[in-house]
C-alpha cells in the first residue's frame, strides 16, 4: 500500500489499526533529512546488534520455552532496526540491507554495551535488563518527536518493548533471589555490563541540532537507574560499583567483538550482492 | 489456566478462541499412551531439529526481511516440537526439557532429512519446500485423530504450516526463475536433499498399532510429491534423478551432523541441570 509523500504536518505514516512497517515507510516516499538519518542510525544499530546478539540464543537456552521468548524478542528488535535503518537510508538513498552489511566496523554507530559478549545466561539477563529499560524510557519520549516517522517507529517499538522490560525483570527476580549459583551470576552479569552504561546517556552536538526531534540521551538516566534500582532492590541485588568504560561507539569506536559478530552477519549478502545471487 | 483431566471424548482441551500450547497441555492432565507417545516423539524431533538448523539464519540470510522471517519459521516450528514433546513426555513423566537436552543422540527419532546441514540458501529453500509440504499434508490430516490431543496439535500447527509453505514456494519460485546461478543453487539443494526424502513415508509397526491415531507415512507420499512436483513444475525446475540414501532416524540412526547439532543445543543445559543454577 503506498502512502504517497509524508509531509511534516501529515499524519498519514500510522493509519488506524495498521501499524507501520520498513515496507510501508519505504513506499511512504518519506525522505530522512541528514541529522535525523544519523540519530536514526545510532538508534538502528543498537536494535540491529542487540538482536544479533540475542538471537544466538535461540538453540541455546536453557529452556525450549526460553529459546522462544529470546527469539520473539530478538525478532522485535529486528523489527525495529528494519525500520530506523530504513528510514535512516532514506537521506542517503542506501537500503536497510545496505546499511547492514555493507558497512564498515568504523561506520557503525551502535553503543558498546550491545556489542558486549553474550557471555552465560545472567549477562545476558543484565543485558537485556538494561537495555530494554533504556529503550522504554526512550522510545516513549520519541513518541512525541516532531519527525512523525520517528515518533511513528517509536510507538510500534514501545509497546513490544514494555514486554521485554518485563521479561528481564521478571529473569532478574528469579536469578537474583534464586539459588547462591543464580545469584552470583546475575550480580557477575550485571558487573560484566555496567561499565558500558554511561554511553548510552552522552549528549552529542548531534542531539543539539535535532531539539525536539531527538530525545536527548542526558535526560534518560534519571528515569533509566530510578528503574533499574528498583528491580535491583526487589531481586536483593546491589547496584555495581564499577568503573566506567572508555567508550566511543557513537564516533565508530568498537569492540573486538563486534568484528567477530560483522564478519558473520554480512559474509553472505557481501558474497553475494543483490540478495539472493 | 488448568483445564482439568481431559478424556478421550472430551473436546475441552482446545476452547474456543485458546489454541493449544505446551502448558495448557501439560495443565490439562492428559497422560499419552506408550505407543501415542511414541508416535508424538518422532513428530516433535523432527520439528525440533528442524527449528535448531532453521534458527541458524536469524543472523545470516542475505536480507534482514528474511533474518526475520526464517526467525518466526523457527520458532513456531519450535511451539511444534515444545507440544509435541510435551505430549510425549506425559507417557514417562518427562518435560520436554528433558527430552530435548537429556537423550542421547540415539534416542532421537528425527527423520534424516531435518539434520542435513544447512549448506547455502538454496538448500534451505529445498530442504523448507519438502519440510513444509510433508507437514501441511500430515498435519491437515492428523486434525482428525482420535486422539484428541494430537489433534488439538495439529489444529494450531496446519495454520502456521500453512504460512511456512507459501513461504517456500515463494523463494522457490524466485530462485528457479530468477539467474543462471540462482537457478543453479535450487537445483543444487533439491539434489543435496532429496535423497532423504523417502524416509518420511516409511511406515513402521508403531503405526499400525495406531490406526486411527496416527497418520500412516506413506499415505502422504502421493499428495506431497504431487504438491512438490506442481511447485517445481511452476519454478522451471525438475524433480532430481537421485538414489534415496541409507536412512534410519527413526531407530535412531542418524547423521554425523546430528551430533554436533545437539552438542550445541545441549551443552548449556546439561551443565547446569535444573535450567537455570
Amino acid at each position: 500500500m503506498s502512502m504517497g509523500s509524508v509531509g511534516q504536518d501529515s499524519a498519514t505514516i500510522i493509519s488506524a489499526g495498521s501499524a507501520l512497517t520498513a515496507e510501508k515507510l519505504l513506499d511512504s516516499g518519506v525522505t530522512a533529512p541528514e541529522r535525523t538519518a544519523e540519530y536514526a542510525l545510532r538508534l538502528g544499530d543498537d536494535a540491529l546488534i542487540l538482536a544479533q546478539r540475542l538471537s544466538w540464543w535461540i538453540s541455546r537456552a536453557p529452556e525450549i520455552e526460553e529459546d522462544i521468548a529470546l527469539g520473539n524478542i530478538a525478532l522485535d528488535t529486528l523489527g525495529h532496526a528494519r525500520m530506523l535503518l530504513t528510514y535512516a537510508g532514506t537521506a542517503w538513498d542506501r537500503s536497510e540491507d545496505d546499511l547492514a552489511y555493507f558497512r564498515t566496523e568504523e561506520e557503525f554507530r551502535c553503543a558498546q554495551i550491545v556489542e558486549v559478549d553474550n557471555g552465560d545466561f545472567g549477562r545476558t539477563v543484565a543485558k537485556n535488563l538494561i537495555m530494554s529499560a533504556y529503550f522504554y524510557e526512550l522510545y516513549s519520549r520519541l513518541v512525541d518527536s516532531a519527525d512523525e516517522t520517528l515518533a511513528a517507529i517509536a510507538a510500534k517499538a514501545v509497546k513490544e518493548v514494555d514486554y521485554h522490560l518485563d521479561h528481564a525483570v521478571q529473569w532478574t527476580l528469579r536469578l537474583g533471589i534464586g539459588t547462591e549459583e543464580s545469584a552470583g551470576r546475575m550480580r557477575a552479569g550485571l558487573r560484566d555490563v555496567w561499565p558500558y552504561l554511561d554511553e548510552l546517556f552522552e549528549d552529542e552536538p548531534l542531539h543539539d541540532d535535532l531539539e525536539g526531534i531527538a530525545v536527548r540521551p542526558s535526560t534518560l538516566r534519571a528515569p533509566v537507574m530510578e528503574r533499574l534500582e528498583v528491580v535491583l532492590a526487589e531481586a536483593e541485588l546491589e547496584v555495581p560499583e564499577v568503573k566506567q568504560a572508555r567508550t566511543g561507539g557513537r564516533r565508530g569506536e568498537h569492540r573486538e567483538a563486534l568484528g567477530f559478530l560483522l564478519a558473520e552477519m554480512q559474509s553472505l549478502a557481501r558474497q553475494h550482492p543483490g540478495a539472493t545471487w
